[in-house]
Order: C-alpha cells, then structure tokens, then sequence
C-alpha cells in the first residue's frame, strides 16, 4: 500500500509515524514545500521571549530521523495537483523546479492553515510579520534587537502569549483587537475582561473595538491607522486568525465548512475515496455538538492524526471528538475553557443554563491562596455540563482539565458537586471550587 | 421532627446546616463534647507553622452562628447512652455533671474518631502529644517555643504535613514510620520512594520499618526508644492513625466494619432504624468497589454529611461513593492518589494491569518544566481506569483530580489517551501525561 501525505508539520508527520508503527508494511512519502518537517509552532512565543535559543528546539523529528524508520520524507516538495479518479497527485520540486507525478492508495491532506492578512494598504511594508512558520520567528527575533514599539494585532492566543514574551523583554506593547473582548471566540466577557486587566495592570496597550485600517512608512511599517487613531509603531505582528490551507482541493468535490475547510468524519475520511484530511485544513468532531468544527490547534492535528494513522494502517479506530480544550497564561494570569461557552450555547439554541462564582483555590490559612473565577454552561433540564472557563493568577487551566474528562463522559452538575477531589489545605478548600460550581448550578 | 445529631466537627456540623436549609421546620439538637464546633482540623499544621495565628480560623461556625439559624448547639456535653427502642439519648452536661434525657425522631451519629496511642511505656510523660483537637495544636505551639528536637511518629498526612510546617520552623525533625514506605496505604512504593527523597534532601529524619517501643524521661518525655536505636527528643507528636469512636454504640446491634466503624448506605443509613451515621465514626462506600470503606478525611465527612442532611431532611438524595482521593504537598514536592492502587487492588484480586510513567508536566521550551511520575492502574481486560498516583514538584495534585473525574465516570485508558486536554506550552506537552499514560497503558 502507498500511502502519500502533503504536509509534515503536525498532523501529517503524526499521522506519518502512527502508520509506519501500526503497519510497517505502508510506503510512505510525505511531501512538505516548507524545509523543515514536524515543526511545534506553539513554541514561537516562547522563542521570540528568549526561554530558548535554538530553533531546532520546536522540531520533533527531522527528515532523516524518518528516513531511518522508513518513512520518506520530501522537503522543498509542494504538491500542485491532486487527480482522485487516476489517484494520482502532481509535485513541484521547489529546488529544481521539475515537476512529477506520484501515485497513490491512500492519500492524506496535511496542508495546513495559512494566517489571515487582511489586504490593509501598506501591508506590503518591511516589519510586518505573521507568526506561523520558522523563519517568521527567526525574523522577529532579528529585528528585536532594535526594535521597541510593538504593534500586535490581534487579541486572540497568539496575539496574548506574544504580548507577554514581548512585554517580558521589556518592550513597549500595543494590542488591537477588533471585537469587543480579547480572546473572544473561547472566553465570555466576563471571563475575558480579567485577561485584558492583567494585560492593563502590566502596561501593555490594550485597544478593544478597534480596526486597523492601513500601515504608514517609508520601506519599513512606521504607523499602524486604526478606524480611531494612528500610532507610531517598529514592528507589527498580525495575529488575527488562521485560514485552511485548501486551494489544492479547489473544484473537487469535497465537502467544506464554512470557512473552507476540510469535512471529516471520526476517522478523518474526507467525502472523496481513499483521501483523509487531518489538521489546520480539515474539521475535526465537536464531542458535545456532535457536528464538525474548526479547531486549529497542535493537538488536534496530534490527536486526529493518530487516528488516521491507525485507521490508514488498516485499524478501525474511531475519534471520540474534541472539546475544544484551550487555555493561556498572560503575565500574572491564567485562563482555561472547554467544552461550549455561553456565546456557542446560545448561537447553537441549546437549552442551557450557566453559573459563574468566584472562590480561593485553596485553604485561605495556607500561604498563597488566591481567588479563582468559573463559569459553568449546563443543560437546563439534565444538567450535563456543557462548557466551563476558569480564570485566575494560578491553579486555574488544570481545573479546566477536570471539566474536559467530565464534560468528555457526560457528568452533570450534580455529579460535579460530590465528586471525590483531592482535599489537601495547600491544593483546595474542602470543597474545591469545582465542588461548589456543581453544586449552586441547579 | 425532633433531630438529635451527636458530635459538631466535621459530619456533624455539615450534616445539621444542611438539613435545616432542605427543612426549616425540623428541630436539631447537636450536641459536642468539646467546646466547640465546627472545626476544621486540618489547618492544624499550618497553625504549628506559623501560616496563621489565631486558632479561630480554623472555626467555620460558632455555637451562636447556629442558634441564629435555629439550630441548638450544645457545647460540652456527652451523650453517654442510647436507647434505640425508645429513641431517647441520655446526656451529661460536662460543666455541671448533669445528666438527663432527651428524645429524638432521627439520630446523626457524628462522633468522629480518636487518636491511636499504643500503650507504650512512657506513653504518659509530658511533652507527648497527638494531634487532632484545637488544644492539641496550641499546647504544641506553646511547647515549640524552646522545643527543638521533635519526633513524629508515624508517616502518614498528618506525620508528613507536620515534619514540613517543623521543619519550615526550624526544627530538627525524625519521623518514625512502622511500614517500609511513608504514606503506605495512600501510595504505592515507587511514588512514597519520591516523598521519602525529598524528606531527606531537606534534613528531615525518616527512619523505615523502625517500631517505637517506649519513651523514657524524668516528667517530660526525653528520649524515644525503639527496636533500633534511642533517640534524644524534646516533644514527640503522635500521628499514627484513627480509630473511630464508636463505644457508645458497643452492644446495640449496629453493623460495623473491621475497625468498629457503623457501616451505613449510601444514604448514610446505619442498620438501626432512624439512625445515620457521617464522617469518622462510620464508613462511606468506596465507588469503585462498591462496598464500604474507612476513609476519616474532612472531606468525606462534609459530602456525606450533605445527602444525611438532605435525606433525614426529607429528599430522596443518594452519595455517588468516593474515590479515596488525597493529596499532599510536602516541602518541595506534591503527589495525590485517587481510586485504588496496585496495593489494593491486589488484595481485593482484581485482574488488573499497572504501568508507571515520568515525563515533564509542560513544553521543555518554557522555564519551569519538571518532571511528573504517574501511575496507572486499571483493568486488565476493560482497561477501564481503576487508579492513579501522582507525584512531582508541582502540578501534580490537580491532575490527580481529572483522574478522579474521570474514574468516577468509567472512563477507559484509550479514552484518557485521547481526552482533548488543554494544551498550551506553560501549562502541558501537546501531548499531556495524562494523555501519554492512558496511551501507554494497553
């Protein structure tokens, strides 16, 4: 069986190696047009903030370390064409420029997502960068020695974890965000608004409601123009979203969400025979809604690509969904969600019901205590929990944990309320704050 | 409805605050030995530590805090006899040796559980304390004032959380533990072997499989004699274990469990009509079991407490059982256990499978990623998650609570493996150790 995979950044250098261990027997060849496979993205705030220094430290697994397990491994290879009827696909070899056709049994789409550049006037100007590959880390990082006036735009998690890693090397930080909270697609308001405190308390420049409207500058980006005001700027890094990389499949005939990205089913089969789709290019199963979403998010092409690699290896192995799990640290604070916020619930016409308090996340007469917010979405007439958000300076993403394996086996909030936590003064009140959520959600 | 409960602490205390929310009209008398109620006695060793001052925080409510609510608090007085027939308590007054009766229409037994003190020679001398009352914590305080040289016995919650708070304070500390590992019934060897290190890295004495046999001094205790050696000592803390108070139940027909705890339902019921039992005198079913266990944790008593309250107030509520969960943090390490371990689940014969794993708790790429050992158990052919032990510097006890959401509710080892966890470089690996252990765990 000859199995191809475009795209080896995440899910597809997953689902690589979950195939070649399920079913050595599989030729594999995994097509990549960047030069680099197996690439943790997730770690560029973190490089940009110096906690390290070398890049090679966000690559998994190079080209060679593959080869050795036998799966090949094409970098500098972009496939232009794909031909579902002849099960064939086209590719460029960017070094040479020749092109060839391979073919295949089974053929995987790992294509990625691609960041959102709205068409601004000036966008063309040095110093504006997106976020998403490598050599976009290794750029910012060079212009950080002299640059000083940062200009993020975007409050979502890459736009906030930037804000901190920037704010932490001591430079001037603005972040615009055109909607009316940061974070806004997995955080409610209330929930939010303690990020955009932590982010004002620290003295980065938060603007909400606001639009970017152009860039100014002579060769390199001097001003950013907003719908309100113009600021001087060094630097400008956009963070505003992520679209599926899909143009390969333009025309084919393959069912897409909304925003163009791939459907597929718990096994990550897309609507064409014998083509699964996996990662930033493909939807994956919301758990709760029972529907697809789109979730572009290192563990879900983790998670999914397991699967497809189990299930191209010749396993009947089923994705249970996500939950749509996230969470960030932003200076002094922390914030968790999973499951469906109170935006989705309502969006989605759900009967549900929701509860916010606020409680310390552990014995008061132990050092340390501090005050954490939860937000419960529940079902109005079972009680199943739906979605929770926890905020707070620390203890607080990892209790969103225990919502994601209860919300994940159906728990309601009655369950919640006596489920048997640790107690332990340094680690939780008697009743732990979860405890009590459950408990006044009736 | 006349409700006599007996014993304010902990079961008690939760029990009489609850039912007179669900049923104003019921009449509650609780009666407490001590001049107290409502007392947390876990913050104990943070009192010895200096963390706060004033053993009042340790008090939830006062007896005048439930006269406001209608609830009558008798503080200092005992109920000595019971008469099941005739639903009366006989009762002194221990300020002015009175005795007299009173009537109930349901009884709470909520008389907690005492100290082991092993008749050892010497047992008698001063400066020998145990540890559970509000006078224990400050008659020790008083004591540290010159004490240096302190002996716990025993190494378990109570004897560990002691040696740190000690040691915090600058004292020279031994501990004294019977079993070949500390915290043996809680954890398995390979996850105490973790603790024990840490006591030692820090100078804390921890002496293995060494009995006390004796103490020896001239009034006050100077010396701590065991089958090994003889140790000089200014104050020796007994932390040995409980055993639960149940004399005054002796000979009435109430079926006990091996220790004399009263066994009762899930709704708290005992074997006697119209008689529940809570907290520390009684059992609590073990969820995963199924069958009653002896689990004297203030949260235990408060959960349980919650459904008697609700149920002798009149609603059909029933306890979904605990999980045994517990946690500790101790100097510079933390580790939680939940469910069974293997200890247990080999004496009860269940087919069952293990598998330990130690991977870092976050992205090595951000500052501050340690190192996390958990372990699994879970059965053999359901691969259904029986257990698991947590340890490490940090973050470990939290996670110990998502596999407590997740035993509660069933969940299997594949599930773990693929649960949608919060993934963010501070806080997890794209893959989590949680999610890596259920993987592993085949």
């Amino acid at each position: 069986m000859k199995v191809i995979i475009i795209g080896g950044i995440a899910g597809g250098a997953t689902t690589a190696a979950k195939l070649n261990r399920v079913n050595p027997q599989a030729q594999i060849t995994m097509y990549e047009k960047e030069d680099y496979v197996s690439f943790g993205a997730c770690g560029l705030p973190y490089f940009i903030g110096n906690q390290f220094h070398q890049p090679e430290g966000m690559i998994n697994r190079t080209p060679e370390q593959f080869a050795k397990t036998g799966i090949q491994v094409k970098i500098r290879h972009e496939v232009i064409a794909i031909d579902s009827e002849a099960k064939t696909v086209r590719v460029r070899n960017l070094e040479t420029n020749e092109v060839f056709v391979d073919h295949y049994d089974r053929l995987v789409l790992a294509t990625g997502a691609k960041p959102i550049i709205p068409p601004f006037p000036g966008i063309e100007l040095d110093h504006i960068f997106t976020f998403t590959k490598l050599n976009d880390g290794t750029a910012i990082k060079d212009q950080l020695e002299t640059a000083q006036n940062i200009t993020i735009v975007g409050g979502g998690f890459i736009g906030l974890e930037l804000a901190e890693q920037l704010h932490e090397l001591g430079k001037k930080v603005r972040v615009i965000e055109l909607a009316s909270h940061v974070m806004g697609k997995v955080f409610d308001p209330e929930i939010s608004e303690k990020l955009a405190a932590e982010l004002q308390t620290n003295g980065i420049d938060l603007h909400l409601e606001e639009a970017v409207t152009s860039f100014n500058g002579d060769g390199v980006v001097q001003e950013v123009v907003t719908n309100k005001a113009t600021y001087a700027t060094d630097l400008v890094i956009l963070a505003i979203g992520f679209q599926p990389n899909v143009e390969l499949v333009a025309g084919l005939g393959f069912a897409q969400f909304e925003n163009g990205a791939i459907i597929v089913d718990n096994q990550g089969k897309t609507s064409i025979p014998d083509i699964y789709a996996v990662g930033d290019c493909a939807t994956v199963e919301n758990r709760i809604l029972q529907e697809p979403m789109y979730l572009p998010l290192a563990t879900t092409a983790n998670k999914l690509g397991r699967i497809v690699g189990e299930v191209v290896g010749g396993l009947d192995s089923h994705f249970p969904g996500m939950l749509a799990s996230s969470g960030i640290r932003c200076l002094g604070i922390e914030a968790g969600a999973t499951g469906l916020n109170e935006q989705i619930a309502r969006a989605k016409g759900l009967q549900y019901k929701v509860k916010t308090i606020t409680d310390k996340d552990h014995a008061g007469y132990v050092k340390g205590a501090v005050e954490l917010t939860i937000k419960l979405v529940y079902h109005a007439e079972t009680k199943v929990i739906l979605g929770g958000q926890i905020v707070g300076p620390k203890n607080a993403v990892l209790r969103v944990d225990v919502l994601a394996a209860a919300i994940y086996k159906g728990m309601t909030t009655d369950e919640l309320g006596l489920l048997d936590l640790v107690y332990s003064p340094p680690f939780s009140r008697t009743w732990d704050i979860l405890n009590v959520a459950g408990n006044v959600s009736k």
